[in-house]
């Protein structure tokens, strides 16, 4: 029986699965033998040993992992937590069960909270299970390590999982839960691991259970016939023949170029980036410059990163998208309040028109690092809905000293409005996650709407395809950011839709100038055709797979 | 000076302004002069009066507004707030300013809770105002009483205010604040009273002042011209007699039927809405079935509520939406748990799909009524995104007896797909207040992104085009639900896009009417090209305007 799922990137894998451990069962609630200083004692030293081993694993990990570790670790560590678990020892309660009913109270807060905070509550979550593990003295949840490669398979990963995870062992990710967005596709795609999402199916898997993961056509096969490991084994072969390929710039069969860029979060991935074969920047994000802080960093402060940028990709294109804030991504100084729909509320240009000094700041400091560089400086605002905003800010962009300016497509009136906001702007970008969020009212980061978030809806293909149409109307470039320029196939519709570049993790580049040069022009625009006039995602997909293999 | 805003409607009114009280000052944080004995006994007595005023209030108002009273006068007697209330005082503090933090720490419980517990936060401080000003022995803040008939110049209302507003006295309503969807505009839209709410520029009126209430053109002229106030009370009178003008059925000039139909809560507004001129119901609402029930309703006693509706519009089409419900409008028996942006969620056909035996009890309830009755019933899914979905519905309703099953396009997706959507569905109804809040990717229930929320934008009307192109090449009817339809002028520019029926508050009901006699099909299709060509809502509303102004 196969078992479909989302699959993340295009790669494909063939081992045996290790299944990752099940919770524990809850702490039955019963009178404690000891006395509540001894419980309390007993609590006390499995917070600290959890504490220590996260901030151990977290070392060992360095980057990002670390700093995740280490909010982890303040979890075991929290003082009003362990005042709420004293409270519970002295009622009467045993260690495991204080623990907890502690961290149960603790996750509803964050809950409560929404947005940022609630995300936590995998945290806490994990957090709780380690230090019950610890009081039961049973090996602490995790990814197992059976000494050999192997396919996980889980419910889904906690960032503690994810982030020491040993790449030389994991032959591919496949997850029950999560969707294309979780903690495990994040992963799988920023280090180019075969994965698997949103499996449900996969829960009947057992440990040693032979399969086939194959990512590029949402497909696990269990129990597969040797034709079947044959054909998977060629095709692995064939993808990793690819991957070492030169670094050609990206291009269709019949010459036409479509530059390959890269997604980056900070300068300090521009050399991966460049190694991977990226052609520039299609999408920098700003935010790592605002977060955390109290106040809005000074121009001088931004004018450096943006300057380091720069410098990285002399003579090359860089597009920088101005802060993209908002309640769900909300900042001390940046702030307008409780929002029942944050995605749907005063994010992005919005936020920053309400707070013109931050964007005008962050557009001087551009301007400025730009005149002191080589590169194609390009920006781009978040969340434009309307002609008029597209207006403002190209006026605003101009005004400050930015020679090229245009918006991101990501909310479906600025799509269906393309003609005339391409009038007001040099360059429009779609970004497909946003844009597929709002197309299909669900939102990207809820499982229980995943299986409406693909690019691939004809609805989504056609908003794309007028704003490629009013790109090729006007002579002005049409870019793709989203996740969607990733997926190999997918890229090729892009193209043939109308867009001029594609940006992307770098993990995926080599995929997707592959599977471009497969193509032609006349070709592409079929494709493209095919997926528009299906009926779903899943028709869509398909119609677009039938037609590469047929002229294949 | 004119100052302009969103009219309600299509009313014009002419006379003084009264402005509503601003808020009182915050009490001082200075030690009470006072024991606290002394101060708690003052507090006690204050929330005592304000819970008795707001209840006799409620009695006076009677219906919603009573229930809506209470709910506030509960506020006044909530035990939690008055202990730590009492907390406050034995601190030191006077009965004014303990009250004030008391109540304010409550309302920011009540925004960490969000969504429904959030909304009522305008509640609390209402009553919060009403405590203080009787502490200090002021008037109540609220609606005042000049003895003559006025223009109410508001910030925004409360429920309270609106709830006993006299509309013999009252001319018009201009809020500050508040939007599209405020308890003002809801108010105004139900009682057919002149309104004009996000007015900014009102806040320099003052008592007295002569103005000219235009909702239709949304503009407050402030010190009219005697031409200006002879033009306006033209208008006013001759809008008085199509007002009463005869119930005739909805149709263009050139005679082509465009059927009037009525948006329900319930069955009890029937007979109202048949006074007004309904020749049908476009959407019944069924949440009022659901809501406040710790069970879903069962069979019978859904029946016997579906019959009734049936029988009041016996020989009339009747429209039925099944629950739409999720975890924006929360039910104790169909609940997934927190979600970031409810609006994006498990909601609508994607919550009942989810709770299928609630949806099968709901379509086998309303078989059973329309069996016995003699109207002409059509059910609707809420929420449709997919073709998937809509073939989902239209199975499910067919098999359980329903003979009409159709789809409410309110997602951009369905629009886009209108086409392959009508073909699994017998008709469809369009919303536009969601379809335009997914659109621009602007929370309908949101100030800070009122702006954004109108149907005139050309994005939505686009959208609209689509679904009536679809209707057109296959035959089947597509009405409008959303409040769009009770804008007399847009109603012809939706007719002039495709749309078969208009479904709207029975009050808006004479001034559509009037208004679509006004234009040919020619001409409405001409309007409406003159609007999907503009570069915004507004521009399209002044080119319609125009256009309509030109054949005058």
């Amino acid at each position: 029986m196969n078992v479909s799922g989302t699959g993340i990137g295009s790669g494909i894998a063939i081992g045996r699965v290790v299944r990752m451990p099940e919770p524990l069962p809850e702490p039955v609630d019963r009178p404690s033998a000891l006395s509540p200083a001894a419980e309390k004692a007993r609590a006390a030293e499995a917070l600290a040993a959890v504490a220590a081993e996260l901030r151990r694993r977290g070392e060992q990990a360095g980057g990002a992992a670390a700093e995740v570790l280490e909010a982890q670790a303040m979890f075991a560590e929290d003082p009003m937590l362990e005042s709420d678990l004293d409270a519970r020892v002295d009622a009467g309660k045993t260690a495991e069960r204080a623990v907890h009913e502690a961290y149960a109270a603790y996750r509803a807060q964050l809950l409560a909270l929404g947005g940022y905070m609630a995300e936590r509550a995998t945290d806490v979550d994990d957090v709780s299970q380690r230090v019950i593990a610890e009081l039961l003295g049973q090996p602490a949840p995790g990814v197992p390590d059976p000494g050999h490669p192997f396919v996980l398979v889980a419910r889904d990963l906690a960032p503690a999982d994810t982030a020491t995870l040993d790449l030389e062992q994991v032959l591919a990710l496949v997850t029950i839960g999560g969707g294309p967005t979780s903690h495990t596709a994040i992963l799988a795609r920023d280090k180019a691991i075969v994965a698997i999402v949103a499996a449900d199916g996969a829960s009947v898997l057992r440990d040693g259970d032979e399969v086939i993961v194959d990512a590029e056509n949402d497909l696990l096969v269990t129990d597969p016939t040797p034709e079947e490991l044959e054909d998977a084994e060629a095709r692995r072969a064939a993808r990793a023949a690819r991957l070492s390929a030169p670094l050609t710039p990206g291009a269709l069969a019949d010459g036409t170029p479509v530059p390959l860029l890269a997604n980056l979060g900070s300068a300090d991935a521009a050399v991966a980036a460049l190694a991977a074969g990226a052609e520039g920047v299609g999408l920098f994000r700003t935010e790592f410059l605002f977060l955390d802080a109290a106040t809005a960093p000074t121009v001088a402060e931004q004018q450096l990163e943006y300057g380091r940028l720069l410098q990285a990709f002399d003579g090359k294109k860089v597009v920088v998208r101005v802060l993209d804030a908002g309640a769900d991504k909300p900042l001390a100084f940046l702030d307008d309040g409780h929002e029942d729909n944050p995605a749907l509320g005063l994010r992005g240009i919005r936020a920053l028109r309400a707070h013109e000094e931050i964007l005008r700041d962050q557009l001087s400091a551009l301007a400025a690092a730009d005149a002191e560089a080589n590169a194609d400086l390009w920006v781009m605002a978040p969340m434009v809905a309307t002609v008029e905003e597209a207006e403002y800010f190209s006026a605003l962009a101009h005004e400050l000293g930015i020679r090229v300016a245009g918006v991101m497509v990501e909310v479906p009136s600025a799509a269906l409005l393309a003609d005339r906001i391409l009038r007001a702007s040099d360059f429009a970008s779609i970004g497909t996650n946003d844009l597929t969020q709002y197309t299909l009212a669900a939102d990207r980061l809820l499982g229980t709407v995943a299986a409406l978030q693909s690019p691939w809806n004809p609805a989504v293909l056609r908003l794309i395809a007028e704003v490629g149409a009013a790109g090729r109307a006007s002579g002005k470039p049409v870019g793709i950011c989203g996740e969607a320029a990733a997926d190999p196939l997918l890229a090729v519709v892009l193209v043939g839709l109308g867009a001029t570049t594609l940006s992307m993790s770098p993990a995926a580049i080599a995929d997707v100038r592959a599977s471009l040069l497969r193509f032609d022009s006349a070709q592409a625009a079929a494709l493209a055709e095919a997926a528009l006039s299906a009926d779903g995602a899943a028709e869509a997909h398909a119609a677009a797979r039938a037609y590469a293999d047929g002229i294949r």
